[in-house]
Parts: structure tokens; C-alpha cells; sequence
């Protein structure tokens, strides 16, 4: 009972009012698998250069985390780099290259296959597509994407996610995907767009969990710092599935527990702020389950009334 | 057990995407006033020109608050107008004409003078501080300030604050007045400047709570439109406190229950959703209690896990 993650994994080179890294481990798929770890054993593909390093394979590996289903080809590993403003809250892309993720076709080991849980990170929807069709039968599908395939790809988006159980995207991406400035509204626009489930991310101001019938509002963890945000809303999406494959849900459309949704929302949110305190995936060297516990035990300290 | 409520009663013209209004009641004393109205017996001090209208006399007498306070001088009425921006986190000034509030020298009534809640409004700190001078056994004080007064009165600002419990501003306000950008880190100098209680005020995301040793998040109640955002910080300031008097709410200086605490916020919260549904103060020409303890059970269904 494992969980597939498909999508990026990069190299990055981030820049923060707090310091500098030229080349660090990156990568949505990187990020959630690293999150979702803490609660699932779970299976990466992806495609990575001749350049990947052996530390990094190490410390994947070390997480747990089943390395089959990542591609080795050869030529360079996806490279990102930003820099962020003052405030963190913008960034500013200097380099995207693909390199060998421009001919990324997710194919998934056949002992992937019988997988329940699967995370779609951000990639071209129709590769999203064609990783859901190898599965033989999942219970609990649902991932992410971005405003390049909201405003360019509507349609294969739109054809992807209706199969879906969740989306979970940012806030700007809720209104851009529904054409709704109130979020009230975004949400049940996309609701009737096939996931019964919308997890609408919004940073340092925390989360909205919708559904139907209902929605649960969780505020950010109030860090002390942010050394440097980048994968926290990928960390967000592997605590959130994590904790959910880790209590064996599976749901019928329809039925699954609002408790375990709920709560899966405080695991990605506790997970997204963790990720922030070091430079890229640093803390999750060091981070233990207890931690998170803890975390998620302060939310509650500071939520409830 | 009255409160008393300090600050500016004024005009507002108002326009918002969802349209305009030339002249409606206004000012934070009248916010903070028609809010706490619904939770305790409410007086207000404050100052009007003699063009203020027989009709809105009788709205705020029709919830029940104290005019006695409120000095009537020939001149004109404090008149403010501004226009807001497409998704109305953004407002600009276009009037600012002070007229009789230029003069605004408060001065309790007598039978003020024993009463046990304050609540300053956002005017000259020196005025602020003049006005608790008046009081002769307040049991819970507090007040709003604004950036001007920061910047400009940084000393008469800390002079005045020093001897509230508890300060009610905005995230920039709080990052100013701290000169620290994070929220967690500002708190804790604000807190050292006297009030035991710091509530931060972040519009559509909420607010957070501080004390020396504990803080509680919520986020705002999810509007389907905001209609008028104009007061909602007032509303919230006079749900705050509003509650915490009708609970006879009396802290010794540490020892004040958090629970009430907790739950101040939130019917603030609640106060200041209600006044962006319609414009200017008309909301609480309508406005029930039981509409007030639904939407608080609202924010606890929706925040519960």
C-alpha cells in the first residue's frame, strides 16, 4: 500500500535575504516525496540527468524512498533558479533548464502499478493523464498544476482533473482556473469541474479545504523565520496525501471522512512550514516524526477555542 | 458595566466595485460602537458638526448606545471619501476634510467615569491618553492606532500605549511600530512596550492573537462578496471587546481567562464579516444576535479538526 509520486526532480539555485545556494536538490516530485516519507513508504518517477549525484540518490534513499521508477538518461538534470524578494512572498525566475526533463514520458514500473495512492506534481496535463491510465486501480488520485497549463492547455487540464479526487493549487491559480475573483465561488466552480475535493494553498496565510457540502479553513503555522520558501506547497501536497495513504483511506467518491481531510490539511501545512526552514529540502535531513507531532499538536494549541 | 467607546464619528463617501455611496455614517467610534452594541451597553465620545442628521442619531439610540457623550458643535461634520481598488484590498483617499473632529478635545460625561471597558479609538495618542486620565477605575483598556501616529508621535504613541491591556492594529501597522517584519518576532517587542494582549488584524486572512506566552490564529470568515470593507476593523475592535464585557470580563494585569480571549477574536471576526456585506454601517440596520452566535458557530464548524 504505497504511494506514487510523479514529476520533477531538479536541481535548483535559490536565492533568500537569508543566503545563497548554487545548485541544491530540488524538484516538485523531490519535495513531495520527501514530506510524504514521514508517513507512507512511497515510489518517485522521474527523469534525471548523468549528472545526478550519487549523496542525493543517498539521501532519498535514506528516506525510504523507492528510486525504481527514476529515469537516469543521459545529458543534464532539470535546473531552476530564482531569486526572492525582500519579503518572500514574489520570485523571480533567473534560469529554467529542462535539459533532459524538455522529453520527460512518465512510464510506471509495473510493480508501481497496483498502487493505491498517487500524486500528480505539476507537469504537462496530458503526461498527468497518461501516468493515471497505467494504474491498475487507484483509490486516491489528485495533484497540482500551474498558470502556464490553466491559460495555454485549458482543455487537456479540464480532461485531466476530472478524473481526479483532489487539486490542490494556490490561491491566484483558483481564481485563473475558474474565472472567479471570490474564492467562495472559485471553489465551487472547480468543485463541478470533477474533484470532490479542492485544497486551495495560500501560503504564509495558510489553507482552505473544500468540498461540497462544506470547507475547512486552517491559518499558516507562524514561523519564527522563513529561511526560504521554495517547495513548501510541495511539501503541503506530500504531508496532505501522506497522512491520507497512511490511514489506509479509500474513498468511494463521495464518503471519505472529513475528520481524515481535515486533518491531512494540518500534515501538509505542518510539512510546508518545516520546508521553510531550511535552504531547499536541508530540513528534512534532520526533521523527525516526533517533530511533526509536536507541530501538529501546537496547531491545535493555537486554533481551538 | 458599560463601555465606553472613543473616536471619530464622521461621513464617509464610499466607492467600491459594487458601487458608491455620496454620504453614509461613518467613523471608527460609530464601528466600534454599532459592534459592541450587540454584546454590551455602549457610550460613546466623540464630535459632530451641525449637519449631522436626526436620522442617524436615531440609528445608533435604536441600538441602544449612549449619546450623552457625543458633543454637537456648529461646523461640519468629519467628511472622508475614498475610492477602492478592483478586489478591494487597496483604498485610496480622495477627502479628507476634518472640520469639527480638528478640534476634538474628548471629555467624559460624569456618569462615563466609573464605567469599566474602554475602548480608544484610533485618534491622537495624547487625546487617547488624556481620555483614560479621565477614567476612574478602568478594569479593561484598549485601543486602535494608526501609521501616521506611529511615524510622526512615535513617543506620545509608546507613552499612551504603555498602560493599555491590549493593542488592536493591522500586520503593517505592527511590522512599523516593531520595525521587525516578522509577525512573530513584532509581537514580541510589541508586548514589551505594555499592552499584555497584542491582537493583529489581517483583513481577508485573519487574525492572530498575542500573549507573553501563547498565540491563537483564525483565519476570517469566508464572505461569498465583500460588499463595503470600509469599518470592519472597527467592527472587529468593538466585537473584541464588546464580548470580553459582557463576560464581565476584569483582568488583574496576566491572569485574564485565554478562553474569553479566544473567543473575543472570533466574535470580532464575526463583527467584522458582517460590516463588508453591506455598505458603509447598514448591515447592523438589520443585523440579529442569533445571526451573530450562527456565523460563530459557522467559524467553529469550519475550523475544527
Amino acid at each position: 500500500m504505497s504511494l506514487v509520486v510523479v514529476g520533477s526532480v531538479a536541481y535548483d539555485g535559490v536565492e533568500t535575504p537569508h543566503g545563497k545556494a548554487d545548485r541544491i536538490l530540488g524538484g516538485a516530485c523531490t519535495y513531495v516525496a520527501l514530506a510524504a516519507s514521514y508517513f507512507t513508504h512511497t515510489r518517485i518517477v522521474g527523469i534525471v540527468g548523468d549528472d545526478f549525484a550519487e549523496e542525493d540518490i543517498h539521501f532519498l534513499t535514506s528516506r525510504g524512498i523507492d528510486l525504481e521508477g527514476l529515469e537516469h538518461v543521459p545529458g543534464k538534470t532539470f535546473f531552476w533558479s530564482g531569486v526572492y524578494s525582500p519579503d518572500m512572498n514574489d520570485r523571480t525566475t533567473l534560469t529554467t533548464d529542462l535539459n533532459v526533463f524538455a522529453n520527460f514520458d512518465p512510464k510506471l514500473p509495473d510493480t508501481y502499478r497496483d498502487e493505491p495512492y498517487l500524486l500528480l506534481g505539476n507537469i504537462q496535463p496530458a503526461l498527468q493523464r497518461g501516468v493515471l491510465k497505467q494504474m491498475r486501480a487507484p483509490k486516491l488520485v489528485g495533484g497540482d498544476t500551474m498558470n502556464y497549463w490553466i491559460a495555454d492547455f485549458r482543455d487537456e487540464l479540464l480532461a485531466t482533473i476530472k478524473d481526479w479526487d483532489f487539486l490542490l493549487i494556490n490561491d491566484s491559480e483558483a481564481r485563473m482556473l475558474s474565472g472567479e475573483s471570490n474564492l467562495k465561488k472559485a471553489a465551487a466552480k472547480i468543485l463541478d469541474m470533477g474533484p470532490h475535493t479542492l485544497v486551495i494553498k495560500r501560503g504564509e496565510y495558510g489553507a482552505i479545504l473544500f468540498r461540497q457540502d462544506q470547507h475547512f479553513m486552517v491559518p499558516a503555522y507562524l514561523l519564527e523565520g522563513v529561511f526560504d520558501p521554495t517547495g513548501a506547497g510541495d511539501c503541503f501536497a506530500g504531508g496532505f496525501i501522506g497522512y491520507l495513504a497512511s490511514q489506509g483511506v479509500s474513498p468511494t467518491r463521495h464518503d471519505i471522512d472529513q475528520l481524515h481531510l481535515r486533518r491531512a490539511v494540518i500534515y501538509g501545512s505542518v510539512m510546508g512550514s518545516f520546508c521553510c526552514e531550511q535552504f531547499g529540502p536541508d530540513r528534512f535531513r534532520t526533521l523527525t516524526r516526533s517533530e511533526i507531532d509536536a507541530r501538529y499538536q501546537e496547531f491545535k494549541t493555537s486554533t481551538d477555542f
